[in-house]
């Protein structure tokens, strides 16, 4: 494996901090940082946040995620005067984030107004070995003359979600001369956080300490000979509980002595510790990928880096965020994404970071239940947005209309069930992965038979025929419709799921077995009508188009919203992303190439891309549907939204699923990994600018290693595994080298397999 | 009345942002709006806050003065960059209030770091005629090539009170093409506030409206040519109640209509409107100094502009914060402050106001006796730190303790007991003023009675004398002595006042009467030793003398503290403020000049004056012990206090005790002002600089105007009043003129009097 490649801020622009801050954020799962700045800005979002802390701030509130206490910030008076890169002058700058080693290093030159020059470095990591642990360095040396170099930093609880608090204070202490310690309660007194913060500064340095309007500082002051280097080495502990049954002060205490351990290695060793975590994790998930275009391999590392950060594998309690702990964005929620864009990728690497995803579900699921309950169904109906309990969390209020002046509601909550299904969905997949009957005759089990009675009771019958009414398919600019063909389909292979489990693990809820027999033999799916199109849904190809173009190039802006309200979209022929390629994507093999390719066009002169999860969705059917190009270019502009040049392409975080599609994109679009019926296929179709692409992957038990070229595909397996490659099977038993003149293998058989072994 | 004078901030200076802030406050008593720029700066505090609006944020906060949702900020793009005076030339600028109007305007040339001109203009007022108005012009004017300029700004509920969140958003309108609203709730549920603007910008700006993250905003853009000037006026109306018996948004529409007929008048007729309302009330208490010093005008003129807009004139149930609505120091709490530094300036200007502050104490009684009775005692305790009910609101910790790193409590709120005695000495100031016999039978009576109560329990016997021990007088520095001579004095003449007013007004309770007169027959008040001095308390003399030189040269900022902790100057003889001075001031009539010489000379060696109550009144009793230069030099370094060099002066709040002795100095001190067993007493004392002083007073019914000069003293009065000047009784009847070769006057009888005819 060669090395993960870094990521680099070009330069300082007031415009972009906020992105930058989401993109080179630092993480572990546990603890989500955001690459702000030491110096503050007016514009700058700081942000720290710890996985499954979330808290209601007030009435009309919903549950998001906290924003902790601030450790970042530095004040840094160099001559009396506040340092900011909006005076002086930047005469060298290099940020960049080493994907390697989760490190985030900054290193600048900055003449002040003055004339006085000064270099100032900083480093930065989220350890991947101690969750707790976030520790930086900043050092600054005067290059031209004397000076004196004052800090203030410390911990800081004026921070909140955009003007919302949910912490008070509770206990402030110093300890000794360098060590600061915050314990704060959320406001409902359920959760409880610990910052403790070790704050050294080299030199003989004069400091002081003041607790005032919820900032507990240090200030120290030191006079620097010109080329002398002042470093303050900062090491943050965060610690948090739920159940805190010893006294406060004693639960203070455990942090206390676990930071004082990491002062005693200091910020080297303790990264290296981090870094070599990192490369153990690579070396068993990262995709290499030789293409014409070097941002192909950052976009991969890219995704694979935050994939690994914004997901909380310690804590089966609670799942990853539509923005993963990059940002505010969706108030830390968990969306569909989780299932459909990101468990994939953890289930064909790391399968039990996916099984704790599907167990998240599991333990909420007397929340869906509920849910179901009070809107008159049965079985689960999981929240449309999910915090840390099985509660609905979706925000009331969407923006303003531009009609009435009056905010609109979200009717997401009420409406978006596909969620239910695609939950079911990613239990099979993860089965199908694993084969882990543990999980699958318990938990699973479960989730399917939930899901798959909540469909039961949701139908309306029609003629003899069974519909589901009044929904919202993942196309959220099309509103209560009925018979959404993605909905259906979803729910018909919900309940047959759960009906072959049901049967597999000997169920005896007879009642239940029935009621989905009738269910599956009466449940309309839309047919694919004649022209090859399957309908959206029983309204939408009767609803007039309009010219898209104009918001085509603002995707993900939702610029048609200025233009129009949301019930004109709704009348409209305008998608946010497309349902029936979305469709075809999770269900490939339920649709011919044909079918797919008809819809793929079809639907996609008729979507803005205002969705995040559109795009690259549609570059994997392009592949799959034999246009690697068109797929590629899908992939790349769906790498865009976060990468790409919109300095407000991820302000207020990543956008996770887009992260993960980007992995999607790799493995199931030009690699043609799909699972279809069961079975692992592969059908590569790289784009012309990719030379080689290589990734591990799990299968069953086995340690796969897949290697693709225009003329070679090399397989290894630690186990004997059964692939089907360009739709023939093959057994894979060591290593694999195949050899083929171009990526639509002609015939592709036994012998062909055996050839590999050479 | 010459025109009052104007402040300006002489140049921009990152550094005191906040100093200026408070400064060059607008309001007027109903709401208090803090001088910050329109443009966001990362150290700049914003704040608007309305009188009596308080809130607890949470567990182990204290009720706070709410800091509302801002209405100043603009996000000002220049040709796509923000603009901000961190980066680019000022090549200009001009910045002031207008205390005859209360205007704050800024007029400045910026140029672009591209090089480009732009002058920007902003004026800003809160009405004086329509209490809820504030009304604010932003003109930008590109000078050298067209540019696109656009604006955002509305209103931003991501405000907190470093970082406390007080109110809920419940509800956000826009209204047509200029107008939003939003309704916001105390998270107690208990109090509403609408904030209405009406934002307009001149010619055809392309807007629209965004309501995301706690900010309903306004977004236009406008293309102006070289030369052209875009001006957005936005008028702003807050109103909020505690009981709305009709609907909220019934109740938001009365705002909305108030602000439409503010929009069809325009700014520069609020303006007008409000000026005429200033020019009125300056007419009526503005003192006119005409002295070497420009600057001591200016800080009169300060002084009584920000006693007006710190004042709460239109509603009896709130009070004065100490840092009256500049800023969130104190958290906006009451202390006796008010009624020792800053109602005098309203019961000898305006005692309708002076009233209104007394009956706020009279409607929190309940409170007050509660206090009392949890804690042992009888009658009414008043709260150390008072907010909108009589509940104590003092915080439970300061600052932290640099030995043992824990927060240390604040003692005032168990033992800073004078307070209730500085009540009963307003109360009986108001009535010897204006004689208001309707709230002394009532108010003012049940005041004396309930605090003298509280006294005659607060005794300890101690070989059959009576003693109050265990309490912290003014000085802070030294916490709980015995017979702190301030408190037991003040305590005696609460006790005999009250007994006086209850036999006056034919009072059967007997019981408090005999007691009352046991307390007066044997309370022990401390005596002048043989040396002249008056103890400060029982062991005060007994204690050990440091050198505080150092310490004075930073007086305010409480430097003591970082080497010496709290408990450590509580056993030396370090003083905040002297006590005894204090008393010699507040009791005038008790002590001869000699004793007030001598212990001003003793104690203000002893004394840092950390405190901002403590050099105006030391400058007080200097100039009436016949030193008017001592006395000036104390007052000019008083009125420093926040209008001096320190950029930090009052970053969160001018020091409202401070700002009234400014005028307490003026006419208590220089003018010689004092009300002596209930007779007005005049003994000019004009230091040399001053050449003359002339102001308005009110004394019983009479509007008085009284100037002096080095040779002369005039006054008048629109009906006949007893005065007693330099020691000797004269009759004001029409105007008179008296001529005198100096200061100290010889010999001044009824012969002179008459000569003043001429």
């Amino acid at each position: 494996m060669s090395k993960p490649v870094t990521l680099s801020e070009s330069g300082f622009c007031p415009h972009s901090l906020n992105k930058y801050a989401s993109l080179l954020a630092t993480g572990n799962g546990y603890l989500g940082c955001r690459a702000s700045h030491e110096e503050a800005y007016t514009h700058q979002t700081r942000g720290m946040y710890l996985a499954g802390l979330y808290h209601r701030s007030g009435k009309g509130e919903i549950n998001e995620r906290v924003n902790l206490p601030d450790v970042i910030g530095v004040d840094i008076f160099l001559n009396g005067e506040l340092f900011s890169l909006l005076s002086g002058t930047l005469e060298s700058w290099q940020r960049e984030i080493d994907f390697a080693t989760g490190e985030l290093t900054r290193s600048l030159i900055w003449r002040a107004p003055d004339g006085a020059r000064f270099a100032i470095e900083s480093r930065r990591f989220v350890s991947a070995e101690q969750l707790p642990l976030l520790a930086t360095t900043l050092s600054i040396t005067p290059l031209d003359s004397d000076a004196i170099i004052a800090l203030s930093t410390g911990i800081d609880a004026t921070i909140t979600n955009h003007g919302r608090q949910h912490l008070d204070e509770t206990q402030l202490r110093v300890f000794g001369q360098h060590l600061l310690q915050g314990i704060y309660t959320t406001q409902d007194g359920r959760s409880h956080v610990a910052v403790s913060t070790h704050c050294r500064v080299n030199g003989d340095a004069q400091s002081c300490f003041t607790a005032k309007e919820r900032r507990l500082m240090q200030h120290t002051s030191s006079l620097m000979k010109a080329g002398e280097c002042l470093t303050l080495e900062k090491l943050t502990w965060v610690d948090w509980t739920t159940e805190c049954d010893v006294s406060l002060e004693s639960w203070g205490q455990k942090g206390i002595l676990h930071l004082n351990a990491c002062v005693g290695l200091g910020y080297d060793a303790l990264l290296a510790q981090s870094a070599a975590n990192w490369q153990r994790w690579w070396q068993h998930c990262r995709v290499e990928v030789n293409s014409v275009n070097a941002d192909d391999q950052r976009a991969l590392d890219f995704a694979l880096y935050h994939l690994r950060i914004m997901t909380p594998a310690h804590d089966e309690r609670c799942s990853i965020g539509a923005k993963g702990m990059t940002g505010e964005g969706y108030k830390g929620h968990v969306f569909w994404d989780t299932e459909v864009f990101l468990l994939p990728f953890h289930l064909l690497t790391y399968p039990d970071v996916a099984r704790n995803l599907l167990r998240y579900r599991w333990h909420n699921l007397a929340g869906a239940r509920e849910k179901a309950r009070i809107n008159g169904w049965q079985g689960a109906l999981f929240p449309w947005e999910s915090a840390r309990s099985g509660d609905e969390e979706t925000p009331e209020f969407a923006a303003i209309n531009i009609r009435t002046g009056l905010r609109q509601k979200v009717a997401s909550a009420q409406a978006e069930h596909h969620l239910v299904a695609d939950i079911a969905w990613a239990v099979v997949a993860y089965w199908q992965v694993t084969g882990d009957e543990q999980f699958m005759s318990h938990e699973g089990l479960t989730l399917l038979l939930e899901t798959a009675r909540f469909w039961l009771s949701r139908t309306t019958e029609v003629k003899g025929r069974l519909e589901i009414h009044d929904v919202i398919g993942p196309d959220e600019y099309t509103e209560h419709v009925n018979n959404n063909a993605f909905t259906n389909y979803m729910a018909y292979y919900n309940v047959e799921q759960a009906l072959h489990f049901a049967r597999r693990y000997g169920c005896t809820d007879d009642a239940f077995i029935h009621r989905a027999e009738h269910f599956l033999q009466f449940l309309w799916r839309p047919e694919v009508l004649a022209d090859g199109i399957l309908p959206q849904d029983d309204t939408f190809l009767s609803k007039p188009a309009i010219d898209l173009s104009a918001y085509k190039t603002t995707a993900g802006k939702q610029t048609i919203l200025l233009d129009y309200s949301r019930a004109e979209v709704n009348e409209l022929q305008i998608l946010k992303q497309a349902d029936v390629v979305m469709l075809t994507y999770m269900l490939p093999e339920l649709f011919t190439a044909e079918v797919c390719l008809n819809n793929l066009h079809f639907y996609e002169a008729r979507t803005i891309h205002d969705s995040s999860l559109s795009k690259a969705i549609h570059g994997i059917v392009a592949a799959r549907c034999g246009n690697p190009e068109q797929g590629y270019q899908f992939w790349h502009e769906g790498a865009q939204i976060d990468l790409g040049d919109d300095p407000h392409s991820c302000d207020d975080g990543i956008h996770a699923a887009a992260t993960g599609a980007i992995w999607l994109g790799a493995i199931q679009g030009f690699a043609g990994l799909s699972v279809r019926n069961g079975a692992l296929h592969l059908d590569p179709a790289l784009p012309e600018g990719w030379k080689k692409l290589t990734f591990p992957l799990y299968w069953q038990g086995s340690e796969m290693m897949i290697s693709l070229s225009k003329s070679h595909v090399t397989i290894s397996s630690s186990r004997p595994v059964t692939l089907w490659l360009n739709a023939k099977p093959i057994i894979i038993d060591g290593e694999y080298k195949l050899a083929f003149p171009d990526m639509i293998l002609p015939v592709f058989g036994t012998a062909t397999t055996e050839r590999g072994k050479e």
